[in-house]
């Protein structure tokens, strides 16, 4: 039942906080993929689409789309995605929105006629929690999913094909029922930025240019475990100690370094008593930059640091990759389309680039997408206190509307 | 059955290879206070005592203890002391080679008139492994045992009290049954260095001129986890980031400050994923200097770098103090006689401090005592290769006989 009385702002919001007391986890918000709560959830969207005016289908990959016709029949296609599924004790914002947020932009079209269809794609999986993997939904809708992908297993060693079937919904089916729109001709993604730029520059939206490359490595530090109160300082081979000097060299390197962000998230100190030298540390080191170039530089100069400071102390350092994957640039065209439209919506905005892999990294690739990133009060997701201004989403939606009914789409 | 062609030191090697061979795990060394093995380590170390001529007998803290008779009745006594327990899978000769070598000694001896009885003490708490606290039986010989030493409790819930019953001891005799000699006026622990200085210094022996002092802090470095992608450097606060300048720091402080030793040898990382900046890290530190004074200093200034490595950061930083102990000096004019005595017998040595505790320092407020360190080869101990060498066990029989016939007790 809508209340008149409240604006389109808090309506999305209001819609946001409801999705987020389908829960797993009573008194949470814990909504993996293909979870029992999860077919309450799409219940429920699939009721808003439907009211909304769309067609609306679960694909069998446990996408909820819902599709608004344009004034020629299979025409081209706009997508507006984002996904539903959760991290464990999430907020309401971080997927949700994005889906909640395009819905209420097609509610505000109502009649409008446009020259092509918009397609609303609810991403089933996106944050990788079950099954250790992260976008399979974004990958099935781009024809990337494997099978090795479907028989990876999760902690109760069902697999994605068996999580699948016991949902209802038919795998060997997603080629066919999971493709994009043949004509799609841009791809868009609202997401919360997740970070805290736009709250340090008081801005209410910015348009990503691109999303971040990253490199993950694990350094192992080998030095030899000593006696704390027997061996002098001058005969150690401490481990830390060596790993101390890196970690430290790892953040002034990245504060000097525009646009860098390196992280040591992991640390472990063998055998890690008291009174006793360290003989072994594990870190990991997290890199990550908008160009490719520059990250390798990076990675380069931190571990010839992480060696330098072993040798210093008779320590060895191994480094091993752990993941490695490129900078996905948005459509530039798009962006700059994005931008205009918050501009003539009164927003103007600022171009970045999202530190988080997103869906639409996986679609880039596939089909012209762009992002738009709301503030995220206290840079905080991942967390039940994420938020969102009221402001903020009535920005994004004035900035969607604009932009969606000034695409022209390809003769 | 005593082998002609064997040196003594070769014997003393070779008893403490086969009292390592009684163990509670077999296969390895370990053998903790009033374990099962114990009883058999006892029968075996009696044998040998009651062999070279003592009077032997066990007391109520099982306490190995065998006298040889000096020249007067009731007249001053000389303690020799070690210790015969270990740490799990230990080596054969931290502590039992205190025990042997003075034995030793003893048979080397022979029949020469003393005019001051020597008790040799193989003390049956030392470590600390069974009941997380050590020094316990050299508490009991100095009337120092309480009774909350008495209800400390092992990992299966036995109190010290039930574990004297069960190996047939009388804890309520323990006063008077561990009492030292009356006339004790001079006490010599020979112990391994446990570390790698006189290895260092291609010295065989050492003599001990104090236990360090030693100080435990628990620090935690409190800032704000984040996104590790989408938190700009600048908008960090990286507990880790902090933690490690700190552990840096500690590291070069300690370097520069002569006979100071400082070492953070524990470090928990919270929440401790790769993509994640840490939030909270607790890092311990153990600072350990001969002098009290300079411990306290060196104390003050690494708390304080401590603090100013998080304030850089956002990072409030907090130190609770677990664990003060003082520096315990060895008795001055013993150990000059005991230097005297090493170069006499034609091994000069430095003196240095101990890095590490021992029972030296529990009986050293009450009785004058020394202790003669003996180079570990490697640095090793608490771990199955830790050795000594042959000419360094000769060594220190040569220069404990010359020590011993030297001394002149008071009148």
């Amino acid at each position: 039942m809508r209340d008149a009385t409240q604006t389109r702002a808090e309506r999305t919001i209001e819609r946001c906080r409801e999705l987020a007391r389908i829960s797993d986890v009573p008194g949470e918000t814990t909504r993996l993929f293909l979870s029992e709560a999860t077919l309450d959830a799409h219940a429920l969207l699939l009721e808003w689409m439907t009211s909304a005016g769309l067609e609306t289908r679960t694909d069998d990959m446990g996408n909820v789309r819902g599709t608004r016709r344009g004034t020629s029949a299979n025409g081209p296609a706009l997508l507006l995605f984002s996904h539903i599924d959760t991290v464990p004790n999430a907020g309401a914002f971080d997927g949700p929105l994005g889906v909640l947020l395009a819905l209420t932009v097609i509610e505000e079209l109502a009649a409008k006629p446009l020259p092509f269809d918009i397609e609303l794609i609810a991403f089933s999986e996106e944050e990788g929690v079950r099954f250790s993997f992260p976008f399979l939904s974004s990958l099935a809708v781009t024809a990337q999913l494997t099978p090795e992908h479907l028989a990876k297993q999760d902690a109760a060693g069902i697999s994605v094909k068996q999580a699948l079937q016991s949902f209802g919904l038919h795998p060997e089916r997603i080629a066919e029922t999971c493709a994009l729109p043949a004509r799609t001709f841009a791809a868009l993604e609202i997401h919360i930025e997740q970070g805290p730029v736009l709250e340090a520059e008081n801005m209410s939206l910015a348009v990503v240019e691109s999303i971040v490359g990253q490199s993950r490595f694990l350094l192992t530090f080998t030095g030899h475990a000593n006696h704390a109160g027997t061996t002098p300082m001058a005969l150690r081979k401490d481990a830390l100690a060596a790993a101390a000097q890196w970690i430290a060299e790892v953040e002034r390197y990245a504060l000097d370094s525009k646009q860098l962000v390196a992280t040591v998230g992991h640390v472990e100190v063998l055998p890690g008593a008291a009174n006793v030298v360290p003989g072994l540390v594990r870190a990991a080191l997290d890199i990550r930059h908008p160009s490719d170039a520059s990250r390798h530089a990076a990675t380069a100069v931190l571990l010839t640091k992480a060696e330098a400071a072993g040798e210093l102390r008779g320590v060895r350092v191994k480094a091993e990759m752990k993941m490695q994957q490129n900078a996905v640039p948005m459509d530039h065209a798009l962006t700059t389309q994005l931008a205009d439209a918050a501009e003539r919506a009164g927003f103007p905005v600022n171009a970045m680039f999202s530190g988080a892999g997103h869906d639409a990294m996986i679609l880039a690739p596939h089909v012209p997408t762009t992002m738009l990133f709301l503030r995220s009060p206290g840079g905080l997701s991942h967390h039940p206190d994420e938020a969102v201004r009221e402001q903020d989403v009535e920005a994004a939606i004035a900035t969607v509307l604009e932009f969606v009914t000034g695409l022209r789409p390809p003769q």
